[in-house]
């Protein structure tokens, strides 16, 4: 029996898994076990990859120390609906600090004028300007699956929520970029509201300017989705999307960012803020999670005070792990003999079994990163590629100087194929050597 | 000058207040001087709140104290996405517990097959099944609101978004209850895709059988909002809308039920369940927040065990408020002379000065709790009751035989117009003696 109480549609193999987890997790479903058995998991996780483990999967982040320090899920459960001044509930002036600093800290820090911060994700934050600029019918332009382009751009995601046609904008695989040549062209004929640039894998900076120029043409709006960079856009590092003429940009504030799990929706133009924010509340929210913004203004200020050598290090170690890969054989993402302009890297997986197969193994291993498609990638390839982020890496301590010591353990789980737990030990003998320094 | 520099587009009163809390905190913008300021603002919203309130808000709750031990915020940044056996990310093994857990025991407590868990709240819950069964151009039939029917049933809010048209339920406001008589016709004439019962008010239980029967008639999906009154649900208190006959019911985690923050969805029907899920991922999150899981089982777990206790506490209190309050000159809703058979309980503010006015003198005051609209009041009279909840006071200790302290403590502000600092001492003293029992 392998069938799954909680998810009996769920895939064979999630079956298995969730009829083992079940059955394990039932042997004591008193309150007192079931905070055992929650404790147990949470505190393995934490050993797993909070101490031991050699983070590399680019979505994540430790989250800023003195960003944890001031705490504040306590407020979590109290609602807190509309601006200060003219709140539903009474007595929450304390409360108008965190919304007040939230936002103007994160405005300033992305080069904007307005920050909507209410928002639970950036997949949620980009529902958020489809609604305010586009209705059931019609259509955006955003980059293909192939091209990082993310779930909550793509049909599968939110814009089928708002009941919207998604179509991909034109791409050149060899240059890992927009074809901006194709663009105005394609632009006149698809006439979408909205253009959705920034992807899941983000190697180079693109073209925003001429992609806004190509946008005003058509009269519609440009989104830089900067939910992988909003770390280095805010060290005014990649680039500066609304700078270079994004009208909007939406981020994910606890990947590269390193605060709190939350999304963001930044502009300078006050008539778009302000539609987002209408669309924001009261439509997509009633009560938000005030628990996040104290945590959300500490690390904004952070980022305001370090960000800058935060971004440049998160990119001198990912073009230093490039590097490394590829002098030990690695198969390394590259445009012009150049590996990354960001945190992120990409690794054709292709002779290493693919990009999920490869995951799993140094998984075993220690290291944690995820698959993602390549650009140049047939569709029944999988996953080919292998993508790595340095934001948690370079939280952690880990330097330049510390890379070729990955790219080793990467080598020998996946090359050389030595067993994944000798792999692991030394992995994490690595990890917590950084740890003590 | 008052012009807010965040939201410039805000009322003239929001802007005021906004305008003076961006004076105060830009005293210093340093990361140091920030992370004083939110851990300040948080020291004081919990001396206020935690320490010293009586808070009667009726939407709002502590966090069960072996929930918030558990922890688990770390994870927050941790994605996690797809069943257990088949994420994107690979190490989350331990992960896997909590995913399993939490919808298992939800699922349990409420008297469902399925729980869908990882959404952000009870808004989004209610989009999930807006998605999962209408589409844009479809109609929805909800609670008037002035019967307490929640923004995120209205046009104002999510329906908006899935591009959906709302018609109001028949109500007859002397019953406070939906009109049963006129409802199959209703339903007949407007064939909607969804109805949705439940309220943001809910003083008596819906006849959900009669309005199951009448969905059914035309093939509409009863959807109960139980996000005020889960807590009563997991009592078996109050009523069971699965076992009644509502197809789905979603709800608010932090409210009665005393948990995380964050919005259930729960049914006893697979391909029911399987449609909603496939709408929460990968349609409306990408990660969701893992960090709410573990607080969420142990939550829940909880109440299997005492729910019922903490239930029909949560009632007592506020039948005994409401005996209270009645004797005392207050005009507090009623049916067949009967105050509540919830936690909820309404009083006709318009002596008073009208439910927004009577809410503000009472936080004043150091009694928390808002205004609502009642059925029988016309639109130009803004919120003309005051709404109060006994959850998070029976919570804190309060028994029946406090709830006449709690009413002369409004009697005073709100009848005798004693100046609110004087109650307030009074007030403060009455809690910290419950504190200290």
């Amino acid at each position: 029996m392998t069938n799954s109480r909680i998810a009996p549609w769920a895939s064979p193999q999630a079956q298995r898994r969730l009829a083992e987890v079940e059955a394990a997790v039932s042997a004591d479903l008193s309150a007192a076990g079931v905070a055992d058995t929650v404790r147990k998991a949470l505190d393995a996780h934490a050993t797993q990859f909070d101490d031991d483990g050699i983070v590399l999967y680019a979505g994540t982040n430790v989250l800023s120390p003195a960003a944890a320090a001031v705490g504040g899920h306590a407020v979590s459960n109290r609602p807190s609906m509309g601006w200060p001044g003219e709140k539903y509930q009474v007595g929450l002036d304390h409360l108008d600090t965190l919304e007040v600093l939230a936002p103007m800290l994160v405005a300033s820090l992305m080069e904007a004028g307005f920050a909507e911060v209410r928002l639970q994700s950036a997949t949620l934050a980009n529902l958020a300007v489809y609604t305010a600029f586009a209705r059931a019918g019609d259509k955006i332009a955003v980059l293909p699956e192939f091209a990082g382009g993310h779930a909550s751009h793509h049909v599968q995601g939110v814009p089928a929520i708002r009941g919207l046609t998604v179509v991909d904008l034109p791409y050149l695989p060899d240059e890992l970029d927009i074809d901006y040549g194709r663009l105005p062209g394609f632009l006149r004929v698809h006439r979408p509201r909205i253009v959705v640039v920034g992807a899941s894998l983000m190697l180079f900076p693109h073209d925003v300017a001429a992609v806004r120029a190509a946008c005003d043409e058509v009269g519609a709006i440009l989104v830089y989705d900067a939910s992988h960079i909003a770390g280095l856009v805010a060290g005014k590092v990649f680039q500066r999307p609304l700078h270079e003429g994004a009208h909007l940009m939406t981020f994910s504030t606890y990947k590269s960012f390193g605060g709190p799990s939350g999304g963001c929706v930044v502009t300078r133009d006050p008539d778009l803020a302000e539609r987002v924010s209408t669309v924001v509340y009261p439509g997509m929210l009633a009560n938000y999670d005030a628990g996040r913004l104290g945590a959300l203004a500490v690390t904004a200020a952070e980022l305001a005070e370090h960000g800058a050598d935060y971004a440049a290090a998160c990119v001198a170690n990912a073009r230093a792990l490039g590097a490394a890969l590829f002098e030990r054989g690695f198969d390394v993402a590259r445009h012009d003999g150049v590996f990354t302009r960001s945190h992120h890297l990409a690794v054709d997986a292709l002779p290493l079994g693919g990009g999920d197969a490869a995951a799993v193994l140094l998984g075993e291993a220690g290291l944690y990163l995820s698959g993602i498609g390549l650009p140049w990638q047939r569709i029944d390839e999988g996953l080919r590629g292998l993508r790595l982020g340095t934001q948690e890496i370079t939280r952690r301590g880990f330097t330049p100087d510390d890379q070729p010591a990955i790219a080793d353990l990467m080598r020998r789980a996946l090359i050389d194929r030595e067993p994944p737990e000798r792999v692991r030990a030394d992995a994490v003998a690595l990890r917590r050597a950084v740890n003590d320094r």
